[in-house]
C-alpha cells in the first residue's frame, strides 16, 4: 500500500516513470506492471547499524546503494531490469528532507539504467531501516541463470576488481591511514557508490555461463552459496584474485594480503560466475564488449565447499559477512569471520 | 538475495510450492516466476511497536497478518494472488523458533489461497519488523480495478461488516471490559486473523466496479485515499455502515457509536468500492456468489474529501489512522486521529 500522504505525494513527483513498462505507478493498492514471459524478483534488506552507519553513509549513500544491490541481484541473473519499490522505516530523527536526499540518490542510479522506483511504504520505526524489492524481466527462464549450474571442470571467474567497498568502508571508519587521497578516495567511491553489472550480466549470461552470482556479502561467502547451490567444490586461487588499487595497502595496515583482504570483503557487487572452460574465451569477449574483464581465479570440482589456496597450495582459512550471527553488533569489519 | 544459511535452509523446507507460476524459489539471488502479462506488486510494512504489539499478537498471527495485508492489496485490484516475499527484521529476543512460528502463520494463509512464498531476506534488527512484497498476476490491465475510476453519481460500497479487528484490539488491550466471551473472541479472532477478500475482489472487478480500494487504515482514511486518486467528493451515511457484532457494544465503552467507531477502525481488510448506479445489482449478486453481501454506505459527488453524515444529515468529523504521523508512539487505537 501507499500511503502517508504528503510525503508520498512528494516523492511521488520526484519518481521518474521510465521505458513502457510501468502502466500504473504509485498511487494505487499496488503497482501493475507489463512482462515478457517471466518476472525475476529479489528483496533485501538495509539496517543502520548491521549494513550501514550514518556516521559514514550519507542518506544519498544509502538510497544508491540499497537499488545497487537489488538491481546487482537481477544483473547476476542476467535479468533485466525493471521496478525498485522501496520500504522505509523512519525513526524521528529522519525528516522530510533526509527522505528526499534518499530518494535523491535512489532516482539517480535508477535513472541511469532506465529503472522506475514506482512504490513503496513509510512508516515510523525506532532504527533506519529500507527493505528493496527490484523486479526484472525476461523472455523466459532460459535466459536466466542462476547459482545451481556450476559442473566439475567449469572454470570460475570474477568481474572486474575485488576488495574496494570493503577497503573504502575501513578508509571511513580510519582517520589515520596514510593512504594517498586520491587512491583513497577512489576506494571510498567504491563503498559509497557501487554500480551493479546489469550489461555485463546480461552478457554474461548470452555467452553461455553455467552459473553466476554477485559479490554482495564478499567472494568467500558467495562462493560457499554458489557452491551449495550447484553442489560442486569451488577451488579459488588466491593469487588470481584481481585486487582493486590501494587494497593491498589497507590490507597491510590490518596485517593482511590485498588477495586476502579481497576474498573476504563485501559489497563490491562484482559478478561471480563458472563456464565449461571451452566457452571461457567467448565468455571473455562478452564481457569486454559489456565494458568489464573477467578473471580466471579457480575451477569447480567433484565435492563440497569452498578451498581457498595461497601459492603454495596451502589452504587459507574461509572469511566472509553473514548478517545475522551479528546480531546487534555495530557494523562488521569486512574480513571479520 | 536469500541467506543466513541454516535458518533459511529451514525455511525453505517449510515453504510449499502451490501451482506452477513458480520456476525458482528462494535459494538463488532472485526467484522467476511465469506471468500471464502483468504483474500487481504491493510492499508493505509492519513495525513492533508501530502497526502490533508482541503483547497482544503471537508470531504465528504476525504471519498471517502480514500476508493477509498483501494479498488484501491484490484482492482490491482484483488481481489472482502470486507469490508473497517476506523480509524479517529479527532482534535478539526473536529466535528461531519465533521465526518458524511466523512462518507457520504465513504459510498457512498462503496454503489457503494457493500462494507461495518464495524468498525473502532475513536480518539482525533492534525491533522486530516485517517487510511484505505480495505480487498477483492478471491477463492485462482491463481487468484490474484502480482507485482512480469513482465517477461523480456513483454508488459507493462495502464488503462484509466493520469494526471487528479494531473491537478486537481493544479488547486484547483491556482486560476488563463486561463484553460476552464468545462475542469477545469473534471480534479478537478478526484482529488477529482477517482474511483477504480475494475471491470477492476478483468476482468484483468482473462484475465492473469503477474503483477498489481494502480498508487496511479504515473507511474515513481509505475513503480520503479513493476521493483523492479520483477526484471526486465520498459522502458516507454513518448508518449505513455495517457494523460487526459487538462492536456497538465496544464502542459505548469509549463512549462513542458502533457506526463511528467502525468508520475509524483499521485492519478490517474489507473491500470498498464504487460502480455506477445500473450495475449496483449485478454487484451485489456478483459479491453473493464469492460468499459476501455488499452494503451501500453511500455516494460520489462533484468535488473532493469525504464527508461522513450522521441521520440528520450533519458532518461527523473523520477519524483514521496514518501510522506515520504517530512516530515512535506505542501502537495506536482505532479512532484516534
Amino acid at each position: 500500500v501507499i500511503g502517508e500522504f504528503e510525503l508520498i505525494n512528494r516523492l511521488r513527483a520526484k519518481a521518474g516513470l521510465r521505458g513502457d513498462r510501468v502502466l500504473r505507478g504509485a498511487g494505487d493498492d499496488a503497482a501493475v506492471v507489463r512482462t515478457d514471459g517471466v518476472v525475476v524478483v529479489s528483496v533485501d534488506a538495509f539496517v543502520e547499524g548491521v549494513h550501514f552507519r550514518l556516521a559514514t553513509t550519507s542518506l544519498e549513500d544509502l538510497g544508491h546503494k540499497c537499488v545497487a544491490a537489488g538491481l546487482s541481484d537481477l544483473a547476476a541473473m542476467g535479468a533485466s531490469a525493471g521496478e525498485v519499490y522501496l520500504v522505509l522505516g523512519l525513526p524521528e530523527n529522519i525528516g522530510d528532507r533526509e527522505v528526499m536526499e534518499l530518494m535523491h540518490g535512489a532516482e539517480a542510479l535508477a535513472s541511469r539504467f532506465g529503472v522506475t522506483i514506482c512504490g513503496g511504504d513509510l512508516t515510523a520505526s525506532n532504527e533506519l531501516f529500507v527493505a528493496v524489492t527490484a523486479i526484472g524481466h525476461a523472455p523466459d527462464e532460459s535466459h536466466l541463470i542462476g547459482r545451481g549450474g556450476a559442473r566439475p571442470g567449469d572454470v570460475l571467474g570474477v568481474t572486474g576488481r575485488l576488495g574496494g567497498a570493503g577497503a573504502g568502508l575501513m578508509l571511513l571508519e580510519r582517520k589515520e591511514h596514510g593512504i594517498p587521497i586520491e587512491i583513497g578516495e577512489a576506494l571510498i567511491d567504491r563503498q559509497r557508490r557501487p554500480v551493479p553489472r546489469l550489461e555485463a550480466g546480461a552478457a554474461l549470461a548470452r555467452a553461455g555461463v553455467s552459473a553466476m552470482i554477485d559479490l554482495s556479502d564478499g567472494l568467500a561467502s558467495d562462493c560457499a552459496r554458489l557452491s551449495e547451490e550447484s553442489g560442486v567444490m569451488l577451488e579459488v586461487q588466491l593469487a588470481e584474485i584481481p585486487v582493486e588499487d590501494g587494497v593491498d595497502e589497507v590490507a597491510a595496515l590490518l596485517g593482511t594480503t590485498g588477495a586476502e583482504f579481497a576474498a573476504g570483503a563485501g559489497e563490491d557487487y562484482e559478478l561471480l560466475l563458472t563456464v565449461a572452460p571451452e566457452q571461457a574465451s567467448t565468455v571473455d569477449q562478452a564481457a569486454e564488449a559489456a565494458g568489464v574483464q573477467v578473471s580466471w581465479v579457480g575451477k569447480a570440482l567433484e565435492g563440497s565447499g569452498v578451498r581457498l589456496l595461497d601459492r603454495s597450495g596451502s589452504h587459507r582459512p574461509l572469511q566472509g559477512w553473514d548478517h545475522f550471527a551479528r546480531r546487534s553488533s555495530g557494523r562488521p569489519h569486512p574480513g571479520q569471520a
